[in-house]
């Protein structure tokens, strides 16, 4: 059960909450995020939400069946919006654009690459500057002096930056360079980390991991909303198969599933879902036509000579291209 | 290597290319189909093809270092197309639709179901008399009686029909009154089925198995392939996986991988990939937009009421707005 | 619901049975194997079984809640023997040995491997005559002849054979020169080929589909007892992961659940399920451990130089380390 | 190449080791464990390692062709012994029993746990004081507190503590009151959290990751040594698969397959691998005789009423029962 809480109550009609869902052996959790205060409560007796919804301190009251509640259509429909700038957003319903290289090189890269995406009229780049690496031997980002450089070139270009975090013990350093925060696939069940990404009035992006279930995603996003944040994005990037023709399997039957699940924007990044760089823009397309909010993608300007993941990045005719049509697509399927 | 011989060479001339190809240690399989004569050979001498090309009974000879060999694109790059008449077609590059329901049931329901076909332009229709499964007390089909029943509406009503093929026992009686032979994803490795599958001069549509990989459809497809069939149709339709919010896992990325590996057509079943009536359409438009020539669905007049696949059917309405769409996406696929 | 049937009553009691069953809307089975009749009756209303207990033709009844119903334990509480001779057999609790080539390959080959196993006294040879391979290319085993000959030798040295069936039309074939019918892993559900098994009186190994689950094997099972043939070993023989360290995932998990869930006894194949040679002995013993009723294992006189599957198969020295240390573990076993 | 430092070596001796190997291309990493001094060099420069053998610095030098290298067994071939006390160690070729709750409960739980496992001979105990789970409104663990009574207590009793941490934030505070931190399944690849753990100076029990590959499990083992701790023990605790008769599936396999490539020793939870209480057993025997280094299981005083995993957690007569017949097969092991 989702209670939104009026803005004027007093702390005294919000205990009166408390103690009517106690009574009934609920177990409530109060969440304040940036926007409201709302008690989710968690409980099996047979209720009536009347009784909870006449009291002086509730504005609504709902009853979500889900695992997750928060982040469940059930309670909330109208779509999540997470606006940057009057141009730039990521919204479900929308079409967001996201590119950018694997790894943060150097300044050259970052200026070409920027260069490029403004062009190409894309408002958000990723890079990562702190990269989960399997082999404790193998680069790992330019960390912070990396993402200081990478925010500051992509603002001059007028581009917002996503970048990925892998501690909750980095985030406040990271925080004044960067404009959305990435959990990677590694980190998907790292719940240290989704709580304290909670506190955080800059909007997450949040990668299914890579044997995650889709109700395991949403539970995830439903630490970072339940300790405050209410910004998040939702990102199929392949799952773990017994298929070895392609780097993962990426799952497009999880965008329908998803949009009908939740109310938060859904991104597709079919450059580590099929992890081969002449395949990454018929998933994408396809990905938009099941119904994806936006597409991150890998591009480089030498995408062979690309500090990681080589296989998969795009240079910029590709990219130029997977740019172009996605929004054709977004066309057709807006005129369906 | 495959060599693709002249027609109008001898049986000597033919022994010569043999004879040339032992003698590098390579083991040639004579293929005759309806269309040509081939010889594959395997073997991994370092051997010069100008060699074999000069004999006088060689038409061409290509190296295809897939282990698949015949269905692949490194051979053959003009797309196969398989023509039923002026109007209906599967071909490399379109899009066919294949609409029916699960089990072949009734006159009353095949009737319905064709007209609703026919109304919409669709030219096939998919429907089972030998369904395989899981429990030996389930509802099996209305074996021959059923097929011939639905091949004489079906062609009343100007539709060709696809029904699965269980044994290869049963292809001679139900050669007349079939169209084309669906393999299904638990015969996809059913070897004795496929071989004699190749000695059939009607098309054949090979679904992939639950965990069979891509590269063993491809093989599977060359064992019907190199027994004498050309008419080959490969169908994506869902994998296991640890997910359970869908029935099966939609493999799209399997669409890129094999238009690029295969001059084959490549369809795709979201009925059966994702199994869940609401999230079929939306599946079926990305498995468009990944690439696919065509999609095979379920539909019924009640779905409710189906003997089979209840959860997964689409009613008439559902129907056309799944072949209205899919035709939509497959103008803007073109335009792209 | 499993009714077994009083051998001695007439058809007009047996009708009794159904009429009754029907009256309750249960769609009755009936099952005449080698050993006894039963009706297997399906249905979901609420019936009082002492109803049907007290008709003259009932022997006894049983509700089975599984959706496998004559190889369920809930049912048959007794362990399941098949008694070859009086040395030589398989059952449920017991552990029975059966080891040999990949494929059938020559009468030298046959002989070495036969001397070896009753050198060790091993009453069960394993042997491939048909074998089911990813390409058509690939040597497919030496058919009827090889199999011919296998049996001749094998029972020279006394020993009963195991041996692949691929399609239905080769059973009839094949009955007079095989003593165990193996369905190997690709037919798991070609359920063409179970139920013409039911009609076979001799026993049956069935293993277990690379994506197969538990409950699929059980019904796999179900087929061949419902038509007739309750001499039925399982073996579980691996399953595909994603993990590539091993050649497929030996899923010794299956071992307990199986036993508990069945009466059939349960073998495990080591050497398809981890792939590689030296790792064999160790899940065997693992298997045996578990649970398992047996172990079936690939061993040739010079591995390196076997016709297939070389890279799992064991010498004669590792093949006698394997079947001494089974028996003792399942010594160690016996006295838990 | 792994190459171990003298310890009486200077800075200047140790420099020339560097630039050698620079000279080569060779990225050296300069590795100081509580017990020697390593430098790990990647390159792949055809380089005779006498050359480097000679340097003054070097104690000795070892080509190491797997992904990780200091966890490699090819370059030590002497078992990992962590020692607790004289009666309690973790060791290669040994059986160490890890027994205890699923969460610390109270003190009265521990208590009696504790005198369980006393009595049983168990040297060390498990219970989780900060619990991962994927929903945020579920029970988290009695954190910091719960830990200290937990470590109170069972040294009471004389045992040692096993316990898990989920962030590397907590590590410091939980250094005191810990024998051995946990990392679990879900924290398998947070990289963050391993480098910490390797500056700590007592054991880490790595889980693999629900769908991590072996090759992974022993590279994340190498961020930890690497970073400084060489006190590692593995455990395979189940992965995910498509099966769902069991939890997860217990990847047995993992067994002989680690143990080769790694010196490190590897333990199996059957708790969480396989998930049902009465099939734990078979799945901790089955494991020892894979060749398993210990078990680690959960017990329980009233399992039924367990905070949490109450599904797979067993009772003290389970309990003793797995622990005499864990002694009892690995005897048996032993004297094969």
């Amino acid at each position: 059960m989702i209670i939104t809480v009026r803005d004027e109550s007093t702390e005294e009609e919000r205990q009166e909450v408390v103690a009517l869902l106690q009574s009934y052996q609920y177990a409530p959790t109060a969440v304040r995020t940036q926007e409201r205060t709302y008690f989710v409560a968690i409980g099996s007796a047979d209720i009536d939400i009347r009784e909870v919804g006449h009291l002086s301190a509730v504005a609504d009251v709902h009853r979500v069946s889900d695992v997750f509640k928060l982040v469940s259509r059930k309670w909330k429909a109208t779509p999540t919006v997470i606006q940057f700038d009057e141009d730039t957003c990521i919204e479900e319903g929308g079409l967001t654009l996201i590119g950018g290289p694997c790894s943060v090189e150097d300044e050259d890269q970052i200026r070409r690459v920027a260069q490029h995406l403004k062009e190409q009229g894309v408002g958000l780049m990723r890079g990562g500057a702190f990269k989960p690496r399997t082999s404790p031997y193998s680069f790992r980002g330019h960390g912070l002096e990396g993402l200081k450089m990478f925010h500051t070139i992509a603002h001059e270009y007028g581009l917002r930056i996503v970048s990925e975090v892998v501690a909750a013990s980095h985030i406040e350093a990271m925080y004044d360079t960067i404009d959305v925060f990435q959990v990677g696939a590694r980190n998907s069940q790292n719940f240290e980390l989704l709580r304290e990404l909670g506190n955080v009035d800059k909007p997450v992006l949040l990668k299914r991991g890579m044997s995650g279930t889709i109700d395991e995603l949403l539970q995830s996003a439903e630490y970072i909303f339940s300790h405050g944040n209410e910004q998040l994005v939702l990102c199929e990037r392949g799952i773990r198969t017994f298929e070895t023709a392609t780097r993962n399997t990426l799952d497009l039957n999880a965008i329908p599933v998803l949009k009908e699940k939740s109310h938060l924007p859904v991104i597709v990044d079919p450059s580590h879902g099929i992890g081969v760089r002449r395949w990454v823009e018929p998933m994408a397309l396809a990905g938009i036509m099941a119904g994806a909010d936006g597409v991150i993608f890998e591009v480089h300007h030498t995408p062979e000579q690309a500090a990681s993941d080589a296989q998969q990045t795009l240079n910029f005719e590709e990219s130029a291209s997977l740019i172009r049509k996605s929004r054709a697509v977004f066309d057709a399927r807006c005129q369906l």
